[in-house]
């Protein structure tokens, strides 16, 4: 998140939308709500968590890895795999 | 969640957990830690919020559904057809 | 599968069609394609893929899950968390 | 995929052994298999696939991403935007 002060005011956003669809989800349990609606809305937060960190990885792509690219060498490489192996665990996720 | 007093609790647990997981993403991102470290974060909320899921759907199926079924009816095919969709927004999410 | 000959067809043609997409990725690949094309194909093979598995899943609890049910006993426990351990490896596939 | 031989056949390798899982596929279904073991194929062969898309966007990022940024300008944007795209498809695939 270094510097993307641009960024971090829309991500701390959205992260504080997810918090409250979480406390929603506690909510609708301790109400007895039908699983189904539940299951609804956890797939709603779910896909919004991804939404933040798909907009991160772009972010860290065009800032991070661009910038270590740049400068060449080892860092470069080492910054791409640190980049691909993220991709890979929310791929898996 | 209608009656599932045994597991209400376990998953109420499970979501406050998530909701202190969403809470500290924010305070990364206020700190501005580095974003891979926070998107190894995110993955780690995703699955939570993913196990709770497949743990409610394992419930519904086991109480709701089977009553559904033994019942028999139409209400049966249509309490397979609602579980079928909320697999496939949960595969897809 | 067991005597669900209604849908075998129709299942048949869409893993006879997914073999062809991967075949042409196989020709995308030698032909030195754009990777990023290369990737969108993949992406509909496994969309493709997931498809089928939704649609075998929703028999699956249509009839073994529900014939199973209707028996009753430790059968019927049996095939509900055989089904849960399934849609838990699709999830996270 | 361009120039990129070195993995060219690596890529393809894999992309035979999906072939030869689907056409695995199509037999299990045409011999009435089980249609969990049908599944657990069927998430298997998802798995490889994904797999050939990370090894694909982890050479994607190491050369047609690199050589743009470091060219600069407005190609290094519009080839990070469309990797970003990529993994947004990869993800939620």
């Amino acid at each position: 998140m270094r510097g993307y002060t641009s960024d971090k005011d829309a991500v701390l956003k959205r992260l504080r939308r997810v918090e409250g669809q979480v406390r929603g989800l506690q909510r609708m349990v301790e109400g007895d709500e039908y699983c189904i609606d539940v299951l609804t809305q956890i797939a709603a937060a779910t896909k919004a968590l991804q939404a933040v960190s798909l907009n991160l990885l772009d972010e860290h792509l065009k800032h991070c890895v661009a910038d270590a690219l740049a400068e060449g060498g080892e860092g470069a490489d080492a910054k791409v795999r640190e980049a691909s192996e993220a991709i890979a665990r929310l791929v898996r996720s």
